[in-house]
């Protein structure tokens, strides 16, 4: 396919000019300079991704990425690898967290098989995309091959090349996937430089004795693996997903045109970590949803350079913390372009601007 | 009028049947249990307060009240008093920070003259309540009589009465008035007990010196009125104003009638101080949207037991930080209503729960 070197070439700084544009209007409107705080650096921000200086936030899309973990064999969850195949059928018949928060904001919701373990019934909601039935078991080994890892970015790419051309102006990421938490505990530790026990987190709710079991786990792949978190390719193969490698390859593509990211929780940030290192330019052109409880989240984000625009304490990813993202740069958009000037309305400044 | 007391006496304690039931309904949802964070706790809390053990948030309004400060003569700002009137005919043209968020959110707002201290042209989207033509100066005595805070707080009841006439599921509250963080710190540091200097802030944006000087103007208006916290009516007719006793009206009639109160920042915390001192029951109907960026705000919210929802730096008031905690609020009904239960959806649960 080759998709992913001509992607990472296309993603460039974000627009200086349109950026300083946002920022001189965002002090001519009606309200003290500064006084939306986080919401006008966003609109800035905005601005710079989408190379306007009035970002217009209207066509509006989740990609949630599903895919099965070999690991779960080592026993780090609770919940049986079945109830990955069950909740994508429960995104396409519009029950889930993410159908309710995606409906809400007005988003739509592409639901894409990168590698359940199970056959899904064929539905023109679902993108079939299915690089394997799920990884293999990181422990005993590369969790994929270094082909279906470059596999997993390109088909991400390729949905996002889709995407834009149904109409796009911003994207959200999501995931599902049983034991995709103990994979991105791994890619974390690994790309941060960060001990094992401390971004290896409770997942969907685990004991003490259990949290303690997926940290030796967790230890055990990269003993056994040794991924270089130079070769970011090579750390996703060893200890990572299909949906995670597919999240990757939505980021690069979205970056590349000028679509800005909202990243979910913890996988939406291993996912992150893998395509940041493949483009250092690539964070610019991502904005964090929130702040997930998943123990290891704020490494990312830290390691990232992004600061969560909420701390809802929320850990289900789909994504759902996205879609709440979603909202919050929509309102940063329409705040620039919606409100008035002081000049419009007629209001006096300020006295010391005078 | 005689509206106050029967009003208070109207509050009561949340309906608990209808939160046990919220609670059994979120932990029976297609998420691992408290996956969803403060949306879950929120959710709960949003059925006892209307009663419902699926709370519906659809009618949806904006309180924005507008008043003028005597302290003004004492030099506390940068901005004349005039921006008070005109900020108002922004709020009518629909050119303001709020406009836009409650258009974007689907709620109507509800403009109220409360004591602007020029006139306003008769404008039909603008209710005219005028108590006084800006309170007088607290530094020589107290900013309004008793009677006028009364009157304020039973404005305030008046309003909310007539919007639940038309519907309402939820209600925000929003301030404008040049002046009215040096009355809400004024407040806050006789609510609270908390020293003024601890509780004063830069408003719209003061220097050092000018915060210093804000500072002394607020401990001589304390030193010449000498409020008594036990006494709110007091503490609001010395040093508060016309548009802080109108949001306390506004909070103790939704609670009366069973409607949750989105509270913004610091001005409507101060509203939230003299309200719930007036009815200690006030505060299990009241919504923290934001911690604004105003110094003394995160001691009101301690004080009212209140974690705020956002914290993005606003400190805009009118209710800006209100429309973004009514967004939030919806989603956590939405997702008690609308998503499905693990026996509905076919999904599996965590298998230690068999």
């Amino acid at each position: 396919m080759n998709k992913l070197e001509p992607t990472i070439k296309m993603i460039k700084p974000l627009d200086e000019p349109a950026m300083a544009a946002a920022r001189a209007r965002q002090d001519a409107l009606t309200k003290p300079a500064g006084s939306l705080g986080r919401l006008e650096a966003l609109s800035v921000k905005l601005a710079g991704i989408q190379g306007k200086a009035s970002p217009v936030i209207r066509d509006k899309a989740i990609i949630t990425m599903a895919g099965d973990h070999g690991v779960v064999a080592e026993r780090i969850g609770n919940w049986p690898q079945a109830v990955t195949a069950q909740m994508v059928r429960n995104f396409l018949r519009g029950g889930a967290g993410i159908n309710v928060l995606a409906r809400q904001v007005g988003a739509r919701i592409t639901v894409v098989d990168m590698g359940v373990a199970g056959d899904l019934k064929p539905d023109p909601r679902l993108i079939s995309r299915k690089i394997g039935h799920g990884t293999r078991n990181m422990c005993l080994g590369p969790a994929m091959t270094e082909e279906q890892a470059v596999k997993s970015i390109e088909t991400g790419i390729g949905i996002v090349h889709d995407e834009i051309a149904k109409g796009l102006d911003i994207v959200g990421t999501g995931d599902m996937g049983i034991g995709n938490t103990t994979a991105s505990s791994a890619i974390c530790a690994v790309m941060t430089g960060r001990p094992v026990k401390e971004v290896t987190g409770r997942g969907t709710g685990l004991s003490d004795a259990q949290l303690a079991h997926k940290i030796e786990v967790i230890k055990q792949a990269l003993a056994v693996n040794r991924p270089d978190p130079s070769h970011p390719l090579e750390v996703l193969a060893k200890v990572g997903g299909f949906e995670i490698g597919g999240l990757a390859g939505v980021m690069l593509r979205a970056a590349a045109g000028r679509v800005p990211v909202v990243i979910d929780g913890f996988i939406s940030g291993a996912a992150a970590l893998i395509a940041a290192a493949l483009s250092p330019q690539l964070k610019d052109y991502l904005i964090a949803a929130h702040v997930s409880a998943e123990t290891g989240h704020p490494a990312i984000l830290r390691h990232l350079g992004l600061e969560p625009l909420l701390d809802l304490g929320l850990r289900l990813g789909e994504g759902t913390g996205a879609a709440l993202g979603i909202y919050l740069a929509e309102a940063a958009a329409r705040i620039l372009s919606e409100m008035a000037t002081f000049a419009e309305a007629g209001v006096s400044e300020k006295e010391a601007n005078k």
